[in-house]
């Protein structure tokens, strides 16, 4: 691309997009954002950005549905103020883990993100992790992945993990666990939670493969409010489990999540900065991915190679 | 349409909505809403629709961001349910302000809007006086426009308006005013926002038109928090006006428009349901646009005319 | 952009099309121009356009359309000849008052004239004063609107205005007339056209505002055949106007508008040069739009801010 | 198609379209055409077509600008009245002969007006004989191309063809004089257009295959100003060619053309009704084609096949 | 739909196609297929399908290419013969499995042939277990599909299956086969490839779970060549497992598949007939899915519920 | 364009390709073509073409399908590995034929191609000598047509034609003879296929034109078995024709083609390599089209005349 890189952000998470920008070498773009007393929201670009190269950096977290209308009010007024190309660069994918349509008549919200993004006026995205690989496929638009596990793996890796074994929070999610147990070339137990016996209500759980007196490291994508991830570790130490540690990329911890995995035997929590953390703590490591978006910005705006920053 | 007729409804405006269905006699559609705790809206479809003739109620209204958000997602999950055909009623259409681009650099919000629904997968869009007439032809979509100002006007009419004048809140917004005063016979008069002399912040009005003596009556499309319909009314007692009375079709009144109209000299504001009032007021009289609402549907259900209705 | 840039015109405004292509010093683009004796209308690009940047310049005048086909048919040749960007280069918008649909199954032709140029292969517009600002949002394709107010004010502001009321034509103009009088600083009044009392068919004009022993000065972004104007203009003086100017960008003059405009009190009508003028008259004066036109291609083609061109 | 059958028509063509409703047994569609002093056109479509079936019957002839605004008008009218479904009935399709780019840098506009159709909102097309079979190919929606071959050659046939030769007018529409010649079962000849020898300016015609002695029936799908067919009528004669009939399907007859061919040695010349002929003349045989439409109007809409018309 | 019910089916499983026919009671669409010399296919519909409501059978077997075209011309032959509504009936998905971006450079070429089933014209699909849930998402048009697992697990239900663990190909298959294992209230295990150790070469699996003196039934989604299942079986054999069966829905048992089957330790390996077996084998039952499909056509055509036929 | 040229081929005809690039100086894009055991083709780009502008060479032959879907599978991975442009370049186009709907109910396939290459990512076609000069019109991205009867006649040329009739198959190929035979100035004749007489099953063919003592070469711009161009050539012999020429630009040659011709009285048979041959023979003779590629692929890429070729 000939055109001036240029970077955008919104409200979502500053403090990436300025880390994004000083490892870029370059200032964050000029911008306004307005929600007036109707809740409408205004953006105005306050830069020329005719035949520039703009990235707009927005995730998604709370408040959600507001992030998600400014990225699409944001890209729409670059389209029309004549940008050259608008890459969405969303850390954590909006509506991630709406892939699927596993109950009748309900929106694969991820695609509709994708359909959306498109209809306001991306050229392309550039994300990390999403929930399942194939999500790619639902854009028309290209889409690079960045995949934060090989920071996160770094991480562990320094660590004696001997006695441990990778677990995966269910049975969908080995795969992604596998991705960790591979590169951290650990052994793989599977949580299994379908319900055995008569009792109604109980919730009874079965892990596949060997945990007892074996330290255990819970691997996947992302944690919500931490609730499942609490109570596989319940049935982890029931199965005789020792030591635990998680990982994971997107650390949503909405709700209590935060004082819950203080209060549990977790010694630490390790996530990236794709969603900003809302109250620091002790357990949880924030690893920072911005060096690797501002690679993979440099990368697509010189048209040099995504995958070669995998290597 | 041979399909069946079927009326699902957001979370915006259930009054409204079951209003709507109780007038044209069918049951609302059943759906259930859910927000996870990572704010994500799942919305599922609880009957059948195929080659059903849908249509969609939802009004923007605090949570904006969400409800547009939510009809996005439902009209999404109708279509992939296959739906034969999906009408969005949006009896405030959602930044129906955003309708031009009188800066450099900003969104037309409300053509962006008219995408994202045409993307979605919405087939027709029916809703309740624009902004500007001009924002129909933001969409490749038909869009049906119902008038309010009829129903206004005739509730107005029924007082004696001998002494009175229409006033437009500014130049902008005269073409709007002007159909009320027609409607009522009434001569018009229109406040003018220009600063006049030196003073650098002193904001003074003029008024374009004969008011002293006269009774006012404050006519526009919509009212967000009263602010400047509040500062108009103190230039017109400036100018000599006597009794104020006020009529607009979408109230949204946020902030402190209802207390703020109490303590005001306005003696009655007339406004409809189509956003849902937050808090009752003894100066607000609401009309209700769901039988108009109904008879649209019914008529756009059956292939007979909308335009017939305003006859 | 990196392409050359390359001036092309149609048929309509020739005159225009040449002080656009001196003012950017660039010659205007060979193509030859055909009707068959079957009125079918064949242009042929006679030079190489493959990745070039063209503009082409097409008004909408008399036969319009022919004007607006031949703009079409060249916009296909060209993107069919590889051109890299095309933009339509518009003085004068086709169909810009079809901008509504203020009565049952008419068509918003101004909207459907946008999709016929995005079909063709524009990929940008640049026209001047649309008739209401709302028309850019019928574009799927960025559009740059000039406005030729600032040129045509400057003119007037030689004059004394001191005792000068801007007048609008009726209250749906108002808002464009607002535009001349804050620019001049004028006082502002408005003709009301409804009828009033009992006379079937006689059309007693009203006007808002006051312009007893004023100068008045008649303002709008276009005339047609000047009935309408002339009509106000009677009405003015009725109401005790003295002196009578009139400005409008776009200057149709259609039919016998030119004459009418001579015998008529008006002392002098300032129009551009959107639209040729098909008769000289001592009392029309025509300013040019050509160099705001070249500075606006110039920043087009460079990528620069072409709002910055109003400041 | 449950919706009702509406046939609307434009102003190229009304007796066409009266014949086609008669025996169809409806009444032409009621809609007002106003062309304003500035050129504009103005559809109002008069009757409800909610949900209807519509045809728009326009052919192609002078004004041809006017007339294929005024069909893009109406289609886009009727698109947004929420017509079920828009079929454009086109006896002479606009720029048939603009099919191929034979020289550098010219429109395929055959193939733009296909476009254009699209983007209004045809939903099909109903044309005859058009210049080249591949044409159907331009559109994305269906086409059906009636053929009046038969016809013309029904109405040959009742002469006595023994001594006939078909003539095309040159080896590019050879293809099509052979559909005639094997229905009528005569043999061919073709006119080849080529220089021969050194005389730069001399245009002489050479005739491939036998007319010496023979009558010749010059057979195309259409005829403009006829000066090639005279031209060719010219070089028939030279090579011993005795009576001479000619047939063609549109008779667009341009400039001088009938009284040209009254002129002529051309004892009849046979065309259909595609084009309202502008001067009738005692050499000329005008066959109509409006049962053919009509039959095939009440296929499309009755869902039966249309091609079995032609067994 | 009002329009009749049309079921055709392309060159790949007319056996299958014949039994759904059966199954709805009706006849199989009739239409010739031709592949020239140059293997150009001609698809001729050979009966009227206007305003029909068609399905086109076709599943994606060897000639894999030849199939994918065929269905592509029916699809288009079908569109532009003015078919109502055209779904594509897809047994098994042509390239499911390229559903995923897993090394740089590469299509994901199920997501590309859902955009070429939608521009060839197809409406809707109809499919019967993909490789991934997600591949819903890459098709703009609506996609039903169906699940063959029930019907597979209804005849595992009737043998004794005390002893039994349901065995997972790999961790990234663990999903599927957890669909059998929760129907038929089985333990799981899942085969690990990863390789441990120093040497090189040697390929050594580990099973995750416990199949010391059990039974084992290995499930999939598809077996391919079957290579790699033999080769699961040989590592769970050494593990200390007894009898093996085997069980997926699509059977495409290419190359030597079926003679190594047979030469194996399994019992009995259970396919459907989405794909048609090319040799049969008294160790390979093949349940019939035509009942299904037949029913959820009867659904889409009728407008009823295609998720009530899983109930 | 400013992107690096990259030429990548398939499997189809590898020599021309090689060819193609020497000319240009560039070296073959490097990238692995793979075929499954279930037939499904992956192709991975092996070097980064982010940016870049690249032309990808597949011709349509034998298998025809397979080589249609890689080069789709290709257009797809370099569009999502981000080319900035890809221009499918086609020496013999596929379903070239397929160019008319001469039969209810039948695909125009060239159209359903040009549409596929579309969704598939192409922005450009470059090829060869259509079936018919309005299959350019098919497309909606640019098509270059380069002609290879230039390069025919060239070699035609060196030899005595004094005594040569050029002769056209059939009436439908009579335009494309012509062309050959204006460059060479040779006289025409034409074959007449139609049956005269009673006998039902005997094809009695006709000559339009002389050619008895005359030496013939038969000119066409594909052959695909030969078997209609020798039943031509007993035809004129018939006819008293004497030495037999023939010349193609595509020769398809399928089936027993080649040995058909060595045992014909058909001294020498001109084809091109846009198709690989696949027996040498002392009877034919085959002219490179490799040079004329390399110039146009060298134009489009730098922006220069692609007809300017043809001068």
């Amino acid at each position: 691309m000939e055109g001036r890189l240029k970077v955008f952000a919104g409200q979502s998470n500053p403090v990436l997009a300025r880390e994004i920008c000083r490892a870029l070498g370059v200032t964050l773009g000029n911008k306004t954002f307005t929600q007036f007393s109707n809740e409408n929201i205004k953006v105005k670009i306050r830069e020329n950005v005719r035949e520039a190269d703009v990235f707009v950096v927005q995730t998604s977290c709370s408040p959600v549905s507001d992030h998600l209308m400014e990225l699409l009010i944001m890209i729409d007024a670059l389209k029309y103020a004549s940008a050259a190309r608008i890459t969405a660069v969303l850390p954590y994918y909006p509506y991630v883990r709406s892939d699927k349509k596993d109950e009748p008549r309900i929106s694969i919200t991820a695609r509709l993100v994708a359909d959306l993004l498109e209809t306001a006026g991306a050229s392309r995205v550039l994300t990390m992790n999403l929930h399942a690989e194939q999500i790619i496929g639902f854009s028309r638009i290209p889409v690079d992945q960045l995949l934060a596990i090989p920071i996160i793996c770094d991480y562990f890796a320094k660590k004696d993990l001997s006695n441990f074994v990778a677990v995966a929070p269910d049975v969908g999610r080995a795969k992604t666990t596998e991705h960790y147990a591979r590169r951290l070339d650990l052994p793989m137990a599977i949580l299994d939670k379908r319900r055995i016996g008569d009792d109604e209500h109980a919730v009874i759980r079965h892990v596949i493969g060997e945990v007892e007196g074996k330290d255990v490291m819970l691997l996947d994508d992302e944690i919500l409010t931490g609730g499942s991830m609490l109570e596989g570790i319940r049935a982890l130490k029931e199965c005789g489990a020792r030591r635990v540690l998680a990982g994971c990329v997107h650390g949503v911890l909405s709700g209590s999540a935060v004082p819950d995995i203080e209060a549990s035997p977790i010694e630490e929590l390790v996530v990236t900065n794709t969603i900003p953390l809302k109250r620091e703590s002790s357990k949880i490591t924030v690893l920072s991915v911005a060096r690797l978006f501002a690679d993979a910005i440099r990368a697509i705006h010189e048209g040099s190679s995504v995958s070669a920053l995998f290597d």
